[in-house]
């Protein structure tokens, strides 16, 4: 169906040093730094209106997350999103906080609506972006993700992203060829969600991802005499990319689970783990591709 | 005197996993978030003027910490303290950095006069928030905790709220049916200090059992007969809480030294602690609650 | 040559604990204030523009870095230099993100311009500072330390500053009595770029150092009769203070690496250290001085 070689894209990310802007909240920039260094990205938290757009276009891809954005932020981001799509850098969209407040939920939801080449959230984040939360339909904040996945699926026929919902089992969901296609990644620890910027460093780990993946993209894009053909390849290696991000964090999650005591020395090993993960680990991560139906069904 | 049930505190405390908004400084955004995680809460660093004060409406908590404030941060949090007010919801003022320049030690005047719940800082901050600090009246940095109980009582009795400074051995401060008491909690470790934080995060954690006590307290109060007992009541409940968020810190802050081998580790090793602690531990913590006067005398 | 007494510096640093303003970047705050704690200083974050400048004049020194600056941290930091160059306090400028864009390039141009008493940043940064960098004369991004020791030296003159370049071997500048003058100092580990922060935490330490060596250099100058022979011992002064934090660094990146298993335990191990340092320790790390003209040949 799709073919994922994790540890290829695994080495394509250590061989390209993707340069990764973040246009994120300052409760996570450190820890989304350091995870992205750990990684083998370099990060870059350049936000000011003035100059993030110009900046954009010599990153390699781009995070966009409002968890604390101020007006200044919210403009810079607004830039960034179309120096990201005039220049086709994948940009990842985090939706935290929507459904916080009204202010927010508008920003968030025009950002979305701009087209990122993935979105990553919990299952109530994704839930509330899709218009199915906040009580609309009766989903709340205990969300689940399974239960998540036709509005997930939604979201990614309606933006055209791959839609990633972040929890005990990650799912991530694309609309390729005219078929929804999820996958499961099994992984990461109970310790994980006790840890700050877990979820949001895991967007940034995303777009890193999908900027190692690009150039690789674009040339088999080239050689296709097919657009829609074209298209569907490009989504199916954006689909890989997000997947191996997923698959990155859920082996060293787990891997870290067995070195911690507590939520402090979890994040340590965590970002040992991020950085030490080898190809044997990565390729033991349970990850299953299916069409959504089979799923929902 | 004052009925403390320490362990009742912290089980309420898991029980309710409350949501606390935090308009703090960026210096200690992630420490705050990791501490209030590891003790069972859910942080929220939202500040945007715009929406602030909306969120504080599902918020259960909030703390206001103008260490980094910038200009919008003042606005948000001048919206966020009148919708707690509005709303009941139990709120933390942190008056670090006042003194240290003019125009913030206004606006944490104004928020002082807005009537938090506590007040949680070291004894420089309190004696200045006060009026007895900056030479004053000969208060100056190297203020100790017992010294500036006066200005605490002083405090206290002006705002209306319970007052904590944070030292060696902390001290809290509560004007409860006409008489001021004072609670001492021991316990903590001399690397603390040197962990950026874990000041900061006492005043987010203080917050969060206020909001976890929110609910009993309002069921007590109302089926009293008498506004005035109930006040007293509420402020009782209100010291309560105060001191088990000090004494959750002086617990894992002992426990966290003995693994510790500099503050490096020791930061590691306190949000391990804070995640652990057990009723034993809480119950070990030495707390004494005395008349003001007996100390002063 | 210029005698450099490491210990002296060290010790002075521990007896003057001095109050260091950081004007820095969201990104870094945190750990640079854990940095300056664990060193023997004190930080101070607040970046108002209503009040930075207040604050200067009660500080011991000051650090400037603009790698997420707003245009709020912009004025605040206009501010901040003025009053340190009224007040005749030490300040460090650190060029990150220089080149990255071009409304950013302008202010830290400007920055430098108004006379730091130091300077840091990497190979790039400081070629791009002096105007080498991005393609201007064929310096790019992968600068190596000794490569830009012409453009440091350049700098060096022009601003009067102490120009130190950060790598695997760091270099620092300065230009004494009609002399460049260069020092390499040996140590760190290659864990160390893998943690965000340990560049920029070590302007904040340069500043403390700086701020600790202040009082004696006065006093020194003062019963010289000669102003020209003043400027060149506070400039000597001014290298020794610069030297001393990157031996502190050097000694202590090389000690965490012992007990490190990546880039989490590092940043860990490296703060342990950085507070445990001892006069052996810094000893033993290897700094050469040299005339610029005996490296450039």
């Amino acid at each position: 169906m799709v073919d994922i070689d994790l540890n290829s894209a695994h080495r394509q990310l250590g061989a390209t040093n993707p340069l990764i802007q973040c246009i994120t909240n300052t409760v996570v920039q450190q820890f989304s730094a350091n995870v992205l260094l750990a990684v083998g990205a370099s990060p870059a938290m350049l936000d000011h209106e003035a100059d993030a757009a110009q900046f954009t276009q010599i990153a390699s891809g781009l995070l966009v997350n409002f968890g604390t954005a101020t007006s200044h932020q919210f403009l810079a981001a607004d830039s960034a999103i179309d120096a990201a799509t005039t220049h086709e850098k994948p940009w990842v969209l985090d939706p935290v906080s929507i459904g916080a407040a009204d202010y927010r939920t508008t920003r968030i939801r025009r950002a979305a609506a701009a087209g990122p080449t993935a979105i990553r959230g919990n299952a109530s984040e994704i839930a509330a972006l899709a218009g199915f939360g906040l009580g609309g339909r009766g989903v709340d904040s205990t969300d689940d993700v399974d239960a998540v996945l036709p509005a997930a699926a939604e979201l990614a026929r309606e933006t055209g992203a791959v839609v990633a919902v972040s929890g005990p089992v990650d799912a991530i969901v694309a609309h390729i060829d005219g078929v929804d296609h999820v996958a499961h990644v099994h992984g990461g620890h109970a310790l994980m969600p006790l840890v700050i910027g877990t979820g949001c460093s895991l967007g940034a780990v995303t777009a890193a991802y999908l900027a190692a993946a690009t150039d690789t993209t674009v040339a088999e894009a080239a050689t296709s005499s097919d657009a829609r053909a074209a298209e569907g390849t490009s989504t199916s290696a954006t689909l890989t990319a997000v997947i191996a991000a997923h698959a990155h964090f859920a082996a060293a999650g787990a891997s870290a689970g067995e070195h911690a005591t507590g939520p402090g020395s979890y994040a340590v090993a965590f970002l040992d783990a991020l950085h030490a993960l080898s190809a044997e680990e990565l390729a033991r991560v349970r990850v299953e591709v299916d069409a959504l139906e089979s799923v929902a069904s």
